[in-house]
């Protein structure tokens, strides 16, 4: 038997889109000679399709891709994700369910049962799980179907269900497993991933085909690295990270074992392709092709610039350097530096006579009040107006370089230098934003050494350091990690070393700032914590604050 | 037996001040001759506490608070919300519990086993559904502890769940049930509240004692109107809305029933309170005093504005009048006779020299570009920018005056009309704002006319009006109002008798602007569909786009 994989880019709610793509893979399947072919969960729509789900009209929609899916299984079996209908008036109106299709006949449904609901998940919010478990006889062998999180009860130590599907399909001695997937993409992911699908494999004693998504949908990453892992638990093959691809294996070979083929995953570099992959489709899907940005010298607008033409190219990037009274000559070079070095267009315009119209038409009601953090707002705000202009006049999307460092303590002016379509950099801490400099400059200089170099400075003051108002960075990065990526509170985090003043600090920081970050822009996640919908806290509260 | 119930205002993580709250309320009860008194759901902690709850510290702070009140439980009983660890290793670590104290001592601890997901609600993210169900002797009466969504199940045509808890408690013939919520207004909830705990009462021919949460967290308003319902059916109480109060019943008078005092529920009347609570707790609860708002001689503007000096007090209330070029002078008048009416502090501050200011920058950047919505925006910003300044200058919280028409179709510019702290008017349709308008005249003339009956625009060209670029309000709302609040699509929207390109183009607008939401100010909720955590969208999407 032939199996292939297809780990596809789906859009959101882009019904015929995905269905061309996967009718175009079930094509080039039955090419190759593939009995099965393998798509990922709830591919049909796209994922995650949010509350679009409470809509009957998207779950029809959904219903059509599937019997258009299900003609198309001539002589080949087909199994994909979509919701169904809870017959039951009880629970839940859905389920999220892996259909197989063959010569246009329904071999089954499995529902998912583990349905994650934890940091960028909701799946409770729509789906009820499911109780039955059967495999499904094909071609002489009996498969084990599972959704995505339904494989990743294994061996877990604390476990976040009370069930796990496979255990209920054992008594059927399936012959191989299937598993559909959505699953994002952090930089440690990739590597779990290939420990939970050896630890089903090594359970169960059965192969494993695992189909994912790739590419992004707004802040979501997928990094595609589907997997074909042989009963003995090698890997039989890691498909590629980020793109596009179907790839049909042999069973048999599959089942011989011994070979091992995985992908290098270090971190900066996984986590530069990502971001490409974020850039490149959040203007894609909403049929954009150019972006802006602002270039302040530093090294966030920098890395975001370099990313963004080798996401959308050259002639679609355009930066803006807006120096105020305040910028140091060597910004505006720094600036200069990096725009020929990337060959990428760009304009000057300084904030001056903006800041001073309103600072004149401010004067009369600000009499007796002295200079303070209202005028730098105002310098970062001139900023986001000039670019949200040339965004609305030139029809380009904003690009914010905010790094997560700054979003995560309020180091930012909301308006202003937080405007912006798409946050590329505000999952990574500022300490990894050079980690990632580093690695863009390592064949060849592009981004200035200076704007490395040089101490961070917001320039919205004489001499101004992020360092007047921040701890350094390579003391409020670890703490920052270890209380958002880890939840360790102040008595943890105080048995780690870290001084309890400081603690209380930074804390105290990034709970007050929760407004800004309420109204920030979407934030390509990278990380297992990324700020937006996977971290949600309260803005008015009393908590470390 | 006498019962109190204590409608309290909690403050999400701010231990001291809810412990300190429960703590006297236990001491009056105590003083009205109280034999049991009941607080609300996770009232330790405050509601919804989200992400927090991932925090071993935030849980060790309940379990401190919960020591406290059970010290306290001396000659009283004491039912309160609070969560608590999950011993089990498998499933999710903790469980939603009212605990039930009583001499110092634990009788009981029942935990919620219907977790409400949906909407705001993301109980499943964070515990464990409840699978021991057993009545608590106290006094000798066999009391049934419930937990808020837990009555939620009964008489329901499309439950969302698939048990009810009070049924498994019955074989234990409860002489009352106790409920402990944190229920959210909007409109109808009041009403269907009495419904539901009516049913239950009808099915279990018990008591109901039902004590809800009031006030505002940040979005999330809850009413109180705790309810104590007489084996008959009858209401012997609803407590009073939007207000906190300790009140004691004497169970065998409740018993009796035959007594209905309800209040009214005059939805206008009970948006305005909601909305008053909303803006006073957002304020009280961050420690700010004063708002400021810019105030364009338009309804919305007005509306708020009376809305915050009735919740602030006409001190702490400045409004700022931005007129430009394309301003009518009878806008300046509107909003100076508003000001007037109020009493409140104004500052009037044109906007062209900064707009011209703009540009002039821009010309040679814009050169060969006509103008177009760009210039319209850049009014906006600057009045945003002015607006935001005065904010950072004075300390007030700048309040958003846009309605939900408007952030439904996308009609406010990002960082202009859409900045602010919060979104006082964005859960009311543009025909409810001026229901809302006349209910505010109502004794007394304190909205100009003009500003209610001329045309709405929002002067960014001339001669400009809402209706150049959207259909009238009262055939967009109703549409709008199907499709958020009912999740009406296409179809069904058609069936209603809308033409099918009206329905395209509206459901277009609202699908393609979930970009301007995201990055929206929180949204005080009045309705059962408000922006905000209770309607998550993809950004990037193709569906009905």
């Amino acid at each position: 038997m032939k199996i292939a994989i297809a780990q596809l880019n789906y859009h959101i709610g882009n019904f015929e889109g995905n269905l061309q793509k996967m009718l175009q893979a079930v094509a080039d399947a039955k090419k190759s000679g593939a009995d099965l072919i393998v798509f990922g969960e709830l591919a049909v729509c796209g994922y995650p399709p949010r509350d679009f789900l409470e809509f009957n009209d998207f779950i029809e929609r959904c219903g059509a891709s599937l019997e258009r899916l299900r003609e198309a299984s001539e002589n080949i079996g087909v199994v994909v994700g979509a919701p169904t209908r809870n017959p039951r008036v009880e629970g839940k109106d859905l389920y999220n369910s892996a259909y197989f299709f063959y010569n246009q006949m329904l071999l089954g449904i499995q529902h998912k049962a583990l349905l994650p609901t934890y940091d960028i998940f909701d799946e409770y919010r729509y789906f009820e799980p499911a109780s039955e478990f059967k495999t499904i006889l094909f071609q002489g062998k009996s498969v084990a179907l599972t959704v995505c999180e339904d494989i990743w009860n294994v061996g877990n130590e604390n476990p976040l269900y009370t069930i796990c599907p496979l255990d209920e399909m054992m008594d059927e001695q399936p012959d191989l497993i299937l598993n559909i997937s959505a699953s994002p993409f952090d930089y440690n992911h990739a590597a779990e991933r290939i420990r939970v699908v050896q630890a089903n494999v090594q359970r169960y004693k059965a192969p494993l085909f695992y189909a994912n998504h790739v590419g992004a949908q707004t802040d979501v990453i997928f990094d595609g690295g589907s997997l074909v892992v042989s009963p003995d638990g090698a890997v039989f093959e890691e498909m590629p990270f980020f793109e596009e691809a179907v790839r049909t294996y042999d069973l048999d070979e599959v089942m011989q074992g011994g070979i091992n083929r995985v992908q290098p995953k270090d971190k900066i570099a996984l986590i530069h392709d990502a971001l490409l992959v974020g850039i490149r489709d959040y203007f894609a899907k909403l049929g954009f092709k150019n972006a802006i940005l602002g270039l302040s010298g530093g090294i966030d607008s920098a890395v975001t610039a370099v990313l963004a033409t080798k996401a959308l190219g050259s002639d679609h990037v355009r930066g803006v350097l807006m120096p105020s009274q305040y910028s140091s000559d060597h910004s505006v070079q720094d600036a200069r530096a990096l725009v020929q070095n990337l060959g990428i267009q760009y304009d000057l315009v300084p904030i001056q006579p903006m800041f001073e119209a309103f600072e004149t038409a401010l004067k009369p009601h600000f009499w007796g009040y002295t200079p303070n953090v209202t005028e730098e707002n105002l310098q970062a705000r001139v900023r986001g107006m000039i670019l949200m202009a040339m965004s609305n006049k030139f029809g380009n999307i904003l690009l914010n370089t905010t790094n997560k460092s700054e979003m995560a303590v309020g180091y930012g002016t909301l308006y202003g230098d937080l405007c912006g379509g798409l946050a590329v950099l505000a999952d990574l801490y500022k300490t990894e934003v050079y980690e990632l400099a580093r690695y863009l400059n390592k064949d060849q200089i592009v981004i200035p050494l200076s704007s490395i170099e040089k101490p961070p400075s917001a320039e919205l003051r004489p001499g101004q350091k992020d360092s007047d108002s921040l701890p350094p960075y390579d003391i409020l990065d670890p703490i920052l990690f270890q209380y958002i990526e880890k939840r360790q509170g102040p008595r943890e985090l105080a048995a780690m070393g870290y001084a309890p003043e400081l603690i209380a600090r930074i804390l105290k920081m990034v709970n007050v700032n929760e407004f800004k970050r309420e109204q920030a822009a979407p934030v390509l996640r990278i990380s297992s914590k990324g700020f937006g919908m996977g971290r949600r806290m309260p803005i008015v509260g009393k908590y470390l604050s």
